[in-house]
């Protein structure tokens, strides 16, 4: 019966994965290949493309902007990235008028993002950056750092030479 | 027919708004106006006063004490105000006692928090404050400033001429 | 009527904490005695012993390792514990290939977290010692030490002299 369980719960994983991966794909701008396994939104002022296998357990797209995440992306649960919103040093009223400013964030490639992890404004992130969980990143972040904190920063940086080397052998995930 | 699905989901969202605020309306001391589009909560524990054109897209308070709002105030997703809790230096037991503390948070008039900010302790908030996605604030905030990080610190200083010309030239909302 | 509303509340919460208890006590390799308040979840990879008169407001322990948690604990809503994850500079594979690193969190007696607390890694956390609300640990928290931020740092001691003199009291809860 234990079998029967598992079984049926391999089964709705499957379909709930079939079901978010499909909400998702239709807020985006472009995609390569992609997997998600809960709940990503990408709100209706953001223009989003999504480089090949890409795999999320949540994220979060809010505000006025460009995303562009390249290959290979993973993220755990909770994540967001916050583009544009109000801008209170020119706008027609306070705290905040009418008019937006525009943002981007550009992930490149073989990035891992934590839980609970912010993106928020005009940020970098190089290839094969680890962002720690719970960190709310606010300025750029080097290839291959470690980052974490809120504000983000750098802790370490990955075994590069291992990273290099794997990617020359075409080892991605 | 994508009109048709559009105005719906506009009826849907107003009859959401309507009924959060009601539900939050109930859960205040005073207020003067107010309209919020998603779940926000006091605990019975605590007295909450809130001004005119107060928005908010969820905002839990708990713990003992009192909150003012000023006017004018907008929050985004997820803020949490966490007011007076155990006494741990005086209880009658470990970790903590029956005893409580209770503490205060003042908030001016034009005061912005962005989404998943926490106010936690004896706060201050000064007249047109921003305070940036994610942020812990466990000190006070002058007016004007922009906050961010947990602990919060002090980022700069949004251009004051203009928010006290806007605000000369009654530009609020 | 009113008195009515108030015991149909207090069953319905009576059951409710009988129901959080009963699925969080299956996910547990051992404990003393406790009772959770909303709902406390733990990856089919970790293994957790927990101590007499544990009390949760919500409780997520995911990764690979080993969490022993003392007696007496009592958190807010929203903690986590995160323990092992990707090797990713041994791995076979970028970011991040199959294989895990197991990490073990160790939390002493008397322990009390705040809400939105975040463990990360291996951690010891000594007896008496209070986590601030939204704080990422990261590294060892000393006895009776006050930690918050992200990363969490000491703010100041609780008063030793008073804790131990309730310790010899047998003064818990």
């Amino acid at each position: 019966m234990n079998s029967c369980v598992l079984f049926a719960l391999t089964i709705v994983r499957k379909i709930r994965t079939w079901y978010y991966t499909f909400i998702f794909k239709r807020m985006l701008h472009s995609y390569g290949s992609l997997g998600v396994n809960s709940f990503c939104k990408v709100s209706s002022t953001a223009r989003v493309d999504v480089g090949y296998n890409f795999s999320s357990n949540g994220l979060t797209i809010s505000g006025l902007g460009y995303v562009r995440i390249g290959n290979f992306f993973h993220s755990g649960t909770n994540c967001k990235i916050m583009l544009g919103s109000h801008d209170y040093d020119n706008g027609d009223a306070i705290p905040y008028g009418t008019s937006y400013i525009s943002k981007q964030v550009i992930i490149s490639d073989f990035v891992w993002l934590g839980s609970d992890v912010t993106i928020s404004g005009n940020i970098n992130i190089g290839e094969g950056a680890i962002i720690a969980i719970g960190s709310v990143v606010v300025k750029d972040v080097p290839p291959c750092a470690i980052v974490g904190g809120n504000p983000a920063k750098i802790i370490k940086y990955r075994d590069i030479d291992h990273f290099n080397n794997l990617k020359k052998e075409n080892k991605f995930h």
